[in-house]
């Protein structure tokens, strides 16, 4: 594990938490839950703690507006609460390649969890019906039978069925196994688009629950900026097998070329 | 392997068993085998040992009827005889994801069943010929001639080429490498359904060999509930590939949904 | 690799060889070189000295004759010359399922040849054509100059391009990264069937290089059997998907069922 | 790692050489890289450093000219400056057929450098258009902002956007992370063919960068030999499923036989 994975601290000191909640949206279908995540990272103007890097991820630098390349990551940021509660947030360019991979990904962002003493782990997740939505529904399972109580108690919609797949799935799987809680809560959306109404609705039915608040005006214009970079790696993502290949935007206006 | 796979004991003290059997019964093609296991752990009231979770299982939570979630796993119970012979059973979720992962997974079973002294393994598996039948018959394997002959007076069919490919063949193809004798019964089944008849006609032939009996009118009904639940989680591995999709039963009523 | 590889001696002794050559046939396309090596294993009456076993092979067991079930592996033989040379021969029921196997079953293997100081390995293989000819051709490739010119004189054709895929070309590679020296027959065939005729001329163009004489006439009875034992295989390998899957050879009239 | 990759040093003492270049062109998209640095190493007449081979490598040997066989293997050169700067090239006949694989064979490339104290790392790559055009443009991403600064003074072209995928993106992202600088050059080609003037126009923009002169006369010459190579080895990739395979050029017109 630890020779294919490297967590660097941006911190010099770790910061002290109380019990932080685990809050997580990774990239998946509608980008529901890294969009809620982003926006709330950046409302609350949280602090970087972690960046994740792991040979599980898809290989590939992902080029930045200012024309400099990064590996992909996953990355830990935190908020003291001041009196309401603190917080780690998860969020990222990528889930990792390989099954195997995600289970193991997910073995190590808990063990890093259980240093700052998480007891409740949040992943945020799409609930898909292939049609849009207006109001879009939040759906919720947990690991133990008394949080799903409050949620139910939220407005939240109990599923009796199915299941979770993916890094979403397996973080609250795994919590449980680690002696955490865990609850997943999934927004309804068609599926087809970056969708900053369900990413709406999973993250105020969150924030309700543990009694913070964010301005949400901000995230449908971050839902159109999401957008147009998930597009971009979905595409090369999908012609991955040609290895030198280069994708993406055109290049930048001011070095005078347009295509 | 210890960081990719987990067995949590739900045993303060592991029982004291006189060289169990031990009968496998896993996820396959018409759930013959899972289902037949599942049936004797619960018709015996055995007992639960250990859940084995692994990284190589497919990367999901399950959703249980009451809304919790649980990691996909595989469960070995325990039995008794008192006078009958003791049981080891083994059956699960899911079988793992990779072919190299059977291997490992089939390994550690096999050395937890060493610590039990286990001399005999069963394995319980279907043998598919496309066609529905009323009466299915039991085709049967083993490791070693004189387990053969044992079965043949039994009325079981010799098979004489071919092969069993995934964990019902590797358990007892590893059973031997470790010095326990194998055996795979296969009850013929059309393949298309999950198949109750197969099901007690493999379980029933393997409990005379035993000398065990078991009520058998609750097979049936539980073939139609398996039924339910295998067509929501083999929707949901054909769409894996979407990371946080989520499909599945409707929410349940008592929530006030109905879609 | 020692967790995923297991390698049964079948002597309690390890013979003392002088030298040996290492002749290697694994299935492949034409089943050209498996064909040979075990028509040589068979004349020579050679010696069984090790059952190799490894995670990667297909997760199935294979059904003998006889109705016992068997995990697939490679198996390792010699011969002590007494006066021509000593020889260990590889064959085996299958090739690791992926790339990254290959190697490292190769170097395990090579390992074991090492501590017979072996100093020239050879491999059989197939150089498909897609036409059906009467005399076959052999062509040869080695890994040092010197052994090019040998083989030229003993009239096989040199290739000077292209490469050899899989563990046959592997093993010639590795080979000579430790030191030994590795040349590779393949004899021309169409690719559509078991060529006991591509077979036949590889195995005499080994054989006239390192002096050794063998029978050849039930080589084209071996290549029926072996082609009806494939069938049966590769219908396996091609389904393997369906775990509990059960295809082959219908059971043998002795318990008086026919389908 | 040490078990699945193997570094073959071919000098008996390692050179002393001052804060080395480091240049990769590696097999991809059009051969830009790949045969830039090729030209690169004839040129200066560039001293072999090490072969480096690797488990993640296709498994298969590649066959010569001379008709000698040798394993797929990636290979570093140096060259010392004397008054201009040194430089360690690395270039080779293949890259990892797994993502894992590339980030673990890249790790190690690093550290290697490392040794040579490398400060800055430069992958030439294709940046594909679809399109012929006659005199290619050089795109360049970097991973900090001053490199970024002196190649656009260098009239090469900023990309504010997508990805790199591979080698050539993954080498510049994990440079960053083990503290050196990064820089990947594209050159503009249609993807089609291995392309000499994309490969001339990224080198050429390199070499004045670091202020280095090579003659470009051979690289149309070495182009289309590159691509009759190549032709060859892809044709194996693609049919790499049946392992014993075996494709390629005709045997040598000097054994008497044409097809």
């Amino acid at each position: 594990m630890s020779e294919t994975l490297k967590v660097i601290f941006n911190v010099s000191k770790m910061p002290e938490l109380e019990e932080p909640y685990l809050i997580c949206g990774l990239p998946g279908s509608g980008y529901v839950g890294k969009l809620a995540v982003e926006h709330l990272v950046h409302e609350l103007n949280a602090k970087l703690l972690a960046d994740i890097y792991s040979y599980s991820f898809p290989p590939q630098v992902i080029i930045r507006n200012d024309g400099t390349a990064d590996l992909m990551k996953n990355s830990m940021y935190y908020w003291k609460g001041n009196g309401k509660p603190d917080i780690l947030m998860l969020t990222g360019d990528a889930q990792p390649s390989t099954s195997e991979a995600e289970y193991m990904l997910v073995d190590e962002i808990l063990g890093l969890a259980n240093k700052f003493n998480v007891k409740t782990v949040f992943t945020l997740a799409a609930y898909i019906t292939g049609v849009f939505v207006d109001k879009p529904k939040v759906y919720a399972t947990a690991t133990d039978a008394d949080l799903l109580k409050e949620f139910q108690s939220q407005g939240m919609l109990k599923m009796d069925g199915g299941s979770i797949t993916g890094m979403n799935g397996l973080i609250i799987g795994i919590a449980k196994l680690k002696g955490m809680r865990g609850m997943c809560l999934l927004g309804e959306t068609s599926g087809y688009v970056v969708d900053a109404k369900a990413s709406q609705a999973v993250l105020q039915s969150l924030l309700d629950m543990i009694g913070v608040q964010v301005d949400m005006k901000n995230l449908e214009k971050r839902a159109k900026d999401t957008e147009m970079l998930i597009q971009t790696i979905e595409q090369q993502m999908r012609r991955r097998s040609a290895p030198e290949e280069q994708l993406g935007k055109q290049p930048s206006k001011d070095v005078g070329y347009i295509s």
